[in-house]
């Protein structure tokens, strides 16, 4: 699982230096990139957790987290949280819905865990929850459909 | 309304040239400002409108807008639609659903148009829909709770 | 479009007195009989709108309309928008959204208005608004997934 | 606990015989009675379960649970689930969304269990499951707003 995937999404990537070594990301992907990039790895329970550290260029006017930073990053973790139940198939997303909980703030270690409440088919659902240096920052839901196999 | 106006959460500014020049955009949000910037402006029916121009950089590995990039723009949009029910007063999200509809691409001018369901409290209620070249990219809802009158 | 059509789903009837003459309902469908029964009618500007009459039957502890209520006549609502969509297609609810805006009385006139943000594929985005003698009471958006063409 | 509490909402009562005897339901809401009625109990772990039995009259014409009996169950987990945040307050539903995982069919027990992913506020966040014999059949999440203190 260390090389870099190609797909036509971008580049599934393994960063190699920082508080992230060793986790993956997308390359080529200019949005996420630039809010981001977010990272992700798989914990030794099996499942992928997500992550980042909070900078001043994510914050609102308020000081805050932007709601829209977080949402980006929820979207991220969508696919994350989906990785075994997608097994490389392309997919987007339907529906995503957030519940804003907590702030967070410049300097925070952010992480989304999640589970996929059903997969299998063609369409996939999943729940998740944004955290903050550990406190619940957004609950989120998702859709996301399955889009060709591989 | 021509003039900048202060608040705790930056500074709510005209922009002078450009496709969007007359329009109000918010000044002192990192993310936002980032993301887009985005714009408003109060139509001749009263609504406000918000708008950008689609960029690559607002684009995801597959070459359409990134979802968290129409979120990001939605979350901007649940303010502006509320302009008159907020009336100057700070407040948060509480929720913002999506629904993705449709590709965006580079290029597109992407405009959020939407509604107040119910106003007059402390908790309002939005709907609205994203398009992008007039072709409806995203709907949305969203839940904003007043914090303080000013 | 008088006569009875007789799906898997149950029959579409038209119920032939009282204060719903004319307007359309599903026979065949326990729960939502036994909640409403709720009607739905095309107006004269082709959108279809969703009917009944609130009872003290709809009410929950308070006296005011059980959010389960509202939230089943929008089930039955989303189908009904999307009825020109759909071309008499079977589908099912992926998701469906609902924010509660106002308190709906006994007595009341119960509406439910819509429109379909997207149709034309397998995936049908819904958005509406139910209202109470005319007060906004819950505004929704569902999605819904044709399962097969007739 | 054992006795039943009367409210502004209905009486908190204990069922005494019967599948549920022991658990608790609200006497006095007239569309939750007819729809359920639905029962919730403390679990060792502290959590509250909400439960009933899946019966021909939950269904829609295609032989499943009709939607908005899974979502009317749901608005009433939503209350058992954020018990302990309430602590006897009054509250009322501000958003309800919910992704229809699986189908439940009639002779099921269907199950709600979850979480308050935020309270201690007067908004409080909840997140929930709903099973059918113990098959994913509604993800769901609400946003509830404390009316008062007792």
């Amino acid at each position: 699982m260390s090389e870099a995937v190609e797909t036509s999404y971008g580049t599934l990537s393994v960063i190699e230096s920082g508080e992230f070594a060793g986790w993956r990301f997308w390359e080529g992907d200019p949005f996420e990139t630039r809010s981001g990039p977010f990272f992700y790895r798989r914990e030794d329970d099996g499942t992928c957790v997500s992550a980042f550290r909070a900078e001043p260029r994510h914050m609102n006017g308020g000081g805050f987290m932007h709601g829209g930073c977080l949402l980006t990053f929820a979207d991220f973790a969508l696919f994350a949280i989906a990785t075994d139940a997608l097994n490389g198939d392309h997919a987007v997303t339907l529906n995503l819905s957030g519940d804003f909980l907590g702030a967070v703030q410049s300097g925070a270690l952010v992480e989304a865990r999640g589970e996929v409440t059903r997969g299998g088919g063609k369409t996939i659902f999943v729940r998740g929850l944004v955290t903050g240096d550990g406190a619940p920052a957004l609950s989120f839901t998702g859709i996301i459909r399955r889009l060709s196999r591989r």
